[in-house]
């Protein structure tokens, strides 16, 4: 059976590879703006719903329509000829939360950059389509900035686009780590748990409440690892290691369907997709794939 | 003159040291919730309007309410004899963007748990203030979860408390760190520079696009050193340090005020409180505080 996932770079999580100017200061200077917006050579990406539309292996783009306005369309950034990036800001489109299929298969050929750059254009777009009214007032709200915020057209609260920090993580106890599954996984996969940050908590503080509240362990020494922008919809994946007190597992079954502990061994078997392995690894898409190898790279 | 920031802690930054069980499990279960709503045991801590209330060192508590409910009331968590804390959810309140000087003089007495508590409560009463109507379609939203998130009562979309994450850094060259004053800064006062991340972009990714937007600078090799939880109204400090290219700033003034390399005996006359001192340093409830004591611990 093929995974469908996506392996476009072995060596980063995907994502995380955005290299494009946003040139933000353009965002605040109305006559700059109308500058970009009136350049003939003027971009925007094309997407399909929140989809990426693929020209070989790039996002496909096309030039800024003439009646294109900042009510309309969102800057991204600039190219390295300075072109202005535009991506257009649509109301009737899917709610963004859900990793589609029509992703994993773009992922499997754009360029880690371009894929970064959709990851940025997704979030973007997905937070516009979902906040055309004031969560203070109820009002109506306008993209303002460039489309990096929208602004209430009653009480004249800027609201900003989300980003949603999350933990991701190894816990460690006699040189195993702890892999889970949801219900919703592929049948074998397992993978690094997983949780929300929430007001009023360290990222160390968050592992440890996630690991207690869906494994039952205590963790130490927290270690901070790598960070992936995770675009379904506006995740920010934080990933880090931490030492489990004991291996004694009281799991949350509505959040984790099985979980065990995994030798050095069980993982790279399953890195090298060893029939026999225990557990099918997380896509390289995936920071868990990258955690993982980092981890397993310090056992040897 | 005496600075008027408090000095709670000199070994972690303020609102970090959160230690209540959050009782996660309760919030999604209805009777288990009202079982808590209705224990002649439970407890709410009072705030003034956004700001703390205190009892010697600690957020001052009461009993619950007989008619609180759901509607009124979030569940922050248990204390150590299991008695349900709660906190109310008022509407007319101020926004929570400042940090205001109520707190500045209550983080003096508080213990570090006590103020860590009140990080969390002061950003979901916050957010639930300014949360009353759905993003999606404006119409109201109800608190559900035990206050954890806000149901829509017209489209049913839910919402969650925002957490916006912010990079701090120290970019290093030469032995050197670049700090910088914003204009809104106390006379002298420099500190780490800082901005939102943004979509699609990671940690450091965010790290490198703020400092070059704000001092033109080029950086690599950034690396994370510790969170914080930021309460007004809901940011989440990463703090980080940097490896500059060149030394030469080009500043972005809307931005910042003055930027200077800072030698670790600068650093060291600003902790001291030296008269003489470039700068005064920032104090020890701001991430940046502990930034500069990691750093300057790496130049001994």
């Amino acid at each position: 059976m093929t995974d469908i996932w996506p392996s476009p770079s072995s060596s980063i999580p995907g994502f995380s590879s955005c290299t494009l100017d946003r040139c933000d200061q353009v965002r605040v200077d109305p006559a700059a703006l109308a500058e970009w917006f009136a350049d003939p050579a003027a971009l925007r990406i094309v997407l399909d719903g929140l989809d990426p539309a693929l020209d070989g292996d790039c996002l496909a783009r096309e030039p800024l329509p003439y009646d294109a306005s900042p009510e309309t369309h969102a800057l991204l950034g600039c190219l390295e000829d300075r072109r202005p990036l535009f991506v257009e800001l649509k109301r009737d489109i899917p709610h963004g939360g859900q990793f589609a299929p029509a992703v994993w298969e773009a992922a499997n050929v754009m360029s880690a950059e371009e894929l970064s750059l959709y990851a940025a254009a997704r979030s973007l777009v997905d937070w516009h389509a979902r906040h055309g009214f004031c969560a203070v007032c109820g009002a109506p709200t306008r993209p303002v900035k460039a489309g990096w915020s929208r602004r209430c057209v009653g009480c004249r609260a800027e609201h900003f686009p989300r980003v949603d920090p999350v933990v991701i993580m190894l816990a460690e106890y006699d040189g195993k780590v702890l892999l889970g599954r949801q219900p919703r996984f592929p049948p074998r996969r397992f993978s690094a748990l997983a949780g929300f940050v929430e007001p009023g908590e360290t990222f160390e503080g968050a592992v440890a409440r996630e690991l207690f509240e869906e494994a039952g362990i205590r963790v130490s020494d927290v270690r901070y690892v790598m960070s992936q922008p995770w675009p379904f919809p506006s995740s920010m994946m934080i990933a880090c290691t931490a030492q489990a007190h004991d291996d004694v597992l009281t799991l949350d079954i509505q959040e984790l369907e099985h979980a065990f502990w995994a030798s050095a061994d069980d993982v790279r078997a399953a890195f090298a997709g060893d029939p026999e392995a225990r557990f099918i690894a997380p896509p390289a898409m995936a920071v868990a794939h990258h955690l993982l190898k980092y981890w397993l790279q310090a056992q040897d």
